[in-house]
């Protein structure tokens, strides 16, 4: 059983509430031997952190994480690595309107449902902080798929903010570090600031779509049927708070092809299979092609907003609330690297696992 | 580990190949005391069974189901129950073609890849034919959940097969049962009808879209953080073969919704709370809210079509092919039966969880 | 979860009742292209089989084993394999005794108490019929471990029956086929066979131990700390139906030792270290060091015995019971070729799990 | 997988090396509304805790533990908790010695072989200060038993240090909390002291049988056939450091038996059904019977001993070592408080597995 753990070898459980002490995430299956400080996952925390711009919530966190276990002179040993990063900017503040009010759209209503007790400061275990620990362990596993593989390439970014899409003909990968959205689109990115700052200033929120593309993948990942590739994908992209929709290659647009378009072609390249066109999103049968492995997530919009929602309370009186507090108008922006962890962890996850379960006789092609 | 396994509990785990000499399904952890006969199981494998009209491939297979242990004097005794389906229309054909060639679209090349061996008849273990494992299991958990929690209703219906959508302002419940196509909107039925057999006779096919939905399934149920309801749904419908999207509720278009519009309001009804809308799809924070349960998922047309492809062979050299066989113009029509199982095998799976992992002390309202 | 599976990547999970139609193993996670048939898995069942002298069950079934799928021209191909056995011998008698009483020594209050349903025909899902399929598993895992690490030798025997114990001195591992009991020491099979020979004329059973030995494992299998190859052998054997002890190495009584005299010295040998004894039965930490793995177990005796014993129904009155039919004396016999077939998916398992777990960059000494 | 996790529903994972800065326990899926808070989880620690008197090792640690998570006012709500123990006697020493030459005895060696990578200082994960993270989740474990069912009663005590047993005309369950050994036999605590004593002085080290019975347990828990109870506790008691040998029942003895002494006559009592006996030691058929739990387990002797031992170095050169250092003359005694902690867990987990597997029909007598 594995509620709060992810992946069959590389055992992700991350821990910890919005506003208890401390956060943070035990990663079991790791190799050993792979180089590791804290300085390496401190990298890609930073760039989830709140607070570094004007569109994402000003909470102050530093989120500095420690290595409490399985690293040992610069390396990780092969026995559980703990990673904890503890919560220091829980604002003393006055709970007692979320405490009795469910918040639309919030887990506050199905957590006191289900268990009958909630830790109501600032979502608890249902806060978008939970993701903090996600992205420590993707960072770990960024550094063990460089080890075992260099050339595994892991990089997300906005398609879509509310109405608008990027230009698939402007799409540019050094565009992505250069904006605050990561979108690949430079002109996208000056005309979605406009639009964002002025939902931010009028207390509203949208919601997103991101995509993340892993290249250098080799084929042959992914374990049918139940452990498939896009499986393992698809649950660990909408694990993610506020995600709705999870999409490989051409995704839900599948619908709409015929066969003859959507079964992407196959030629013998320099150094093996390579395809026409990518309608798979990498990935045949649940199994990796080699391709660029595609998969696209659309994130709710924040549902802490100013404007007054009906609700009840949990002695079933009918009521209003409005959640004042610090939040992203697009929670879908840190969601961007929280999507590339998740790659990153599945992608080792399979690589391990591809190597547990077969012999060493694969298919050789020409 | 659990490749070939699906659900926490309720554990599901599907066997066979297309053209070996059965296939079925090992069911780990169902309730004891649930009546059971092979008819009941029938009754769901009926649907889902090919040859039944001229949408669905040729091959004519009697899936008939026997059940080989866990089921004494008409119940199940709690311990696992093994349903095999004997293959029966193995046609004896020549497999030179696809022996050596790798169809587009077809997961052919990556199983080489992965396993360096295969059984290219029929498609072997990625046939769709598998699916009929899922909905025999679906059968057990229908009855299952029906012993435990009577009033819980799983229904799926496709709502789009290629550019075709439904008129959501015809949807009829009762229209599902009386088309080949299990379309809710009577007027679609007939379009849809007189579209596909122009494919079916060029020997081309076309994708579709799939949706869901559970009622009457009760607030509380759903595991966060990696085992939420949502979760293990996209994990359920992404596993089917050819599926490559899959949104919860409003899903891929909550990009597109503010905050304001997303939220669901609550109010308090006569028996609970009760909401304004349904963006969520019936899940927040990953458990079960009481609303209905709203799944899609896109599948994408058939590889098998009659128009030559492109591809290479073993030995690495370029060739065409085209896949001629029993195939189906649309399997996204098959695929309904298939996500309706899928659905029953989630929603009993978290039933039991929830009784396992959380006391009796869940929270009240009002 | 997996209460009918065992292993972690060589997952075998076993079903079916002794008086159902068949009963078998499907085994998730076999590498591909290991060579096997229903022959080389027959060998194995043979010897478990019940019926070949006077000191086993006189039920007499063919156990002819059937792959209906994961093989495809005489290879694994790393799919499911599924292994059915139909019984042939569910000789028609009375059940009405044992169907209202609860046998002392058996599983049958206890399946009453669980699942308030219980297939009570020789003991259902507890008879120990439910051991031929482990050794249908373990039949395909020494082929498995066969094809990747040729050496390995894994062999059991009895090493005492009620008071009597082997000679150590005489011990000699080319008796062991030669009598029925699998004893490695020619006096000892002469003397036992009287000895149970009277048991059986007189209804009586006895108890026995069975020593495993694993020979010409590599060093480093296991995985610490709650997957240690001690921990998955203790819990392989102790599943076994009426086994009540387990021992690796010195077992019990290492209790008695100094820790002078436990702690096997190292040299360094040829082709690797070398210990002065081996206390540890061949794993330190978890992990396997190179030398023997040595494991035993109790098994208690057959509770199916000519006398009477005092017991209840299932209303509740006091009775008494004489559990009449085709018994073993000692069942710990064929509990030999059970323990053997544990062994071999532990090993296998923990093989196929070091590659998942682990780098390349294993530690090498000298 | 779940290499450092142990547990189907109460999921137990420890991380943590012995010199690091912290180790400690995350606790997935213990049951929302347990009364909780750290002096209740500390109590069971301090039964731990070295240092105490002069039979075990003299390192002086704390070991107090924090509630990072998972608790809220008081109260466990049913996300994962996560116990800290910081570790503050790490006393820098020089660490040469063992970082070049293999102890015998420990896992210095097969942690070299497998992982090419080890935290040589105190053992690291291998060390026995893991078991107190162990003990810290059966604390948790022992609350959460009482919260759901009242009346269990698990306790634990040595019957035997090296050659010396107890007298079980003596037992005395009041006696075993007044001795440093946990022994329940006045004279035996007296003697063993006089006998440890000498040990100790000759820098000696002696094996040690711990039993550990589990009291007012009801009829029903465990899980056939590969969940079951005994096998579970089989598992969990052989995971502890130094364990070489499991007992369930009449253990190993039941291999002496005749089925007439060892089948456990059952009458009818006032609350239900009654054995004239308990050889089974509380489980029939993987079940527990309502009697009480008997588990056993021998551990090994300290293998760090000061006499000179002969060994290798990583280069592979033979060598000599004397273990220095602080530890246990008999490291069986502080296995007690943790061979409790793994009874609670594993009782804990089978009493929320129940729920979550089976029906409410469960069976009635009388």
């Amino acid at each position: 059983m594995s509620l709060n753990t992810f992946g069959h070898l590389f055992r992700v459980t991350t821990w910890g509430e919005s506003h208890g002490p401390a956060l943070g995430v035990t990663v079991d299956g790791c190799p050993p031997g792979v180089p590791i400080d804290e300085g390496m996952i401190q990298h890609w925390l930073d760039r989830r952190k709140p607070g570094q711009n004007k569109y994402t919530t000003q909470r102050r966190e530093a989120d500095e994480v420690k290595i409490l276990s399985g690293v040992f002179e610069g390396q990780t040993t092969g026995t559980p690595v703990q990673l904890m990063i503890e919560n220091t900017d829980q604002r003393s503040k006055d709970y007692s309107d979320i405490m009795e009010k469910f918040r639309p759209g919030h887990a506050d209503i199905t957590y006191w449902q289900k268990y009958g007790i909630r830790d109501y400061r600032g979502g608890g275990r249902s806060s978008a902080r939970e993701t903090a620990s996600r992205v420590a362990a993707g960072g770990l596993a960024r550094e063990a798929i460089r080890a075992l593989l260099p050339g595994v390439q892991i990089t997300g970014y906005m398609t879509q903010m509310g109405p608008h899409k990027i230009d698939r003909d402007r799409f540019d990968w050094d565009e992505i570090e250069n904006n605050p959205f990561w979108v690949p689109d430079a002109q996208a990115a000056t005309d979605w600031a406009d639009y964002l700052d002025g939902l931010r200033k009028s207390g509203e929120s949208v919601g997103a779509i991101i995509e993340v593309v892993a290249r250098g993948v080799p084929a042959g990942l992914g374990a049918p049927v139940y452990g498939k590739l896009d499986t393992d994908l698809a649950a660990a992209m909408m694990s993610i708070n506020a995600v709705k929709g999870v999409e490989i290659g051409e995704g839900m647009s599948s619908a709409m092809l015929t066969g003859t378009l959507n079964a992407d072609e196959i030629f013998m390249g320099p150094n093996g299979p390579e395809y026409s066109s990518n309608h798979a999103g990498g990935v045949l049968g649940g199994i990796s092609t080699g391709q660029d492995i595609v998969v696209r997530f659309a994130v709710k919009p924040t549902s802490s907003i100013l404007s007054t929602r009906r609700t009840i309370t949990k002695s079933g009186e009918e009521t209003e609330i409005i959640t004042k507090g610090r939040h992203d108008p697009c929670v879908g922006i840190r969601a961007v690297p929280v999507g590339e962890a998740m790659m990153a962890c599945v992608i080792l996850d399979h690589m391990l696992l591809h190597r547990g379960q077969v012999g060493e006789n694969r298919g050789k092609i020409g």
